[in-house]
């Protein structure tokens, strides 16, 4: 099956974790590797999140930069990557800042039909899987609309069903200077989690930036 | 208050854990790191855990290896540093391995006196706090006994009260190259989390070591 090239992009604490117990944002990153993960989004046909990120953060999920924008038009590029929610119930709030054109909601049978109705006014939306997205269908159906490049910006339940699936090809981490705590908060990967079997990756590359440090992961193949 | 150099040593998943769901242990250090480990505790004074870790794991946190309890005597120490356990309620088995003479079990005012009474005849006894450790007064007590260093091997939950505490100076972490996953697995930091005013380190240094990596952060004063 042909997928993109899949990558998860994150900022932790030192502890692992992506936000409070309250799923309040936390400034974990610095200005640097926000500008590091700008030219990242710039380099991705797609970025994906999970419904539990659109509901805690209603990101917008463009290119704020006119100059990056430029740039992808220069490469023959739409301005903005696709923006791509999984969303298997249909949770999205009609006004969340995801939506729009470009935006593309992936939904699975479970989803009421009446929700969807409302949401189609908004963005593409994508029926796949009975109850829980298919993700590894979902891979190949962006894929098929051009997608080589897919940015993965959480959060903890998407990462792991990601992970779980065998779809992702790379993790960088920024490891903020902080502790946040939490028995209950959101960290890089959640979801069931594994029992035996832990998925094995290589360190590329580790590198100081700011007051924290950058770590990239290869999943082993 | 007088009280010791405090520093926690850890390993983590990638994604922050310290075991998997069922409380597994999982093999995340590598044996290079196991020897820096090793030569940690050999130049503390005590080595400390929670109840929690004591149940998962039943570690006996002795210096196992015979050169360096001999390097010990011969700087005039104890062969073995004191091994600590926080146990409020007095939950450690009769038979966990950390018991014996250098054990201290450090218990609350809410410990049942019948389980006291059985476990002092394996360890000595401290109570301090009246329903849980006050852990300012277990270090000044410490102090008292001649402890300068005291190591910290978890769990989650004692880091989150010291960290809570403002009671640490110092957290080395190896992150090891696999990802555990799991909402319920626990991290590094867990307990109630922070809500606000995280508590921000510098980092002193990180360094590879064998397929992971190693941090090492300082607590701001």
């Amino acid at each position: 099956m042909d997928r993109p090239f899949v990558y998860i992009n994150s900022a932790t604490s030192i502890d692992g974790k992506l936000s409070s117990v309250e799923r309040r944002q936390v400034r974990i990153s610095c200005q640097e590797d926000q500008e590091r993960v700008r030219g990242l989004r710039a380099d991705s046909d797609a970025i994906m999140v999970g419904i539990g990120t659109v509901l805690a953060d209603d990101p917008h999920l463009r290119i704020k930069s006119e100059e990056l924008r430029n740039k992808r038009v220069d490469r023959g590029l739409p301005e903005n990557p696709f923006r791509v929610v999984v969303d298997s119930r249909a949770r999205t709030p009609a006004d969340a800042k995801v939506l729009g054109d470009g935006c593309i909601l992936v939904v699975s049978g479970a989803a009421p039909s009446r929700r969807l109705e409302k949401l189609s006014e908004r963005c593409e939306i994508v029926t796949l899987g009975a109850v829980r997205v298919d993700l590894s269908e979902l891979l190949c159906t962006l894929h098929k609309k051009g997608v080589r490049r897919l940015m993965v910006e959480g959060g903890a339940t998407l990462n792991f069903a990601l992970v779980e699936a065998g779809l992702v090809d790379e993790i960088s981490v920024y490891v903020g200077p902080l502790i946040i705590g939490g028995e209950r908060a959101p960290t890089l990967v959640d979801g069931a989690g594994f029992r035996e079997g832990y998925p094995r990756l290589d360190l590329v590359s580790i590198e100081r930036i700011g007051e924290g440090a950058l770590f990239r992961w290869r999943f082993r193949s």
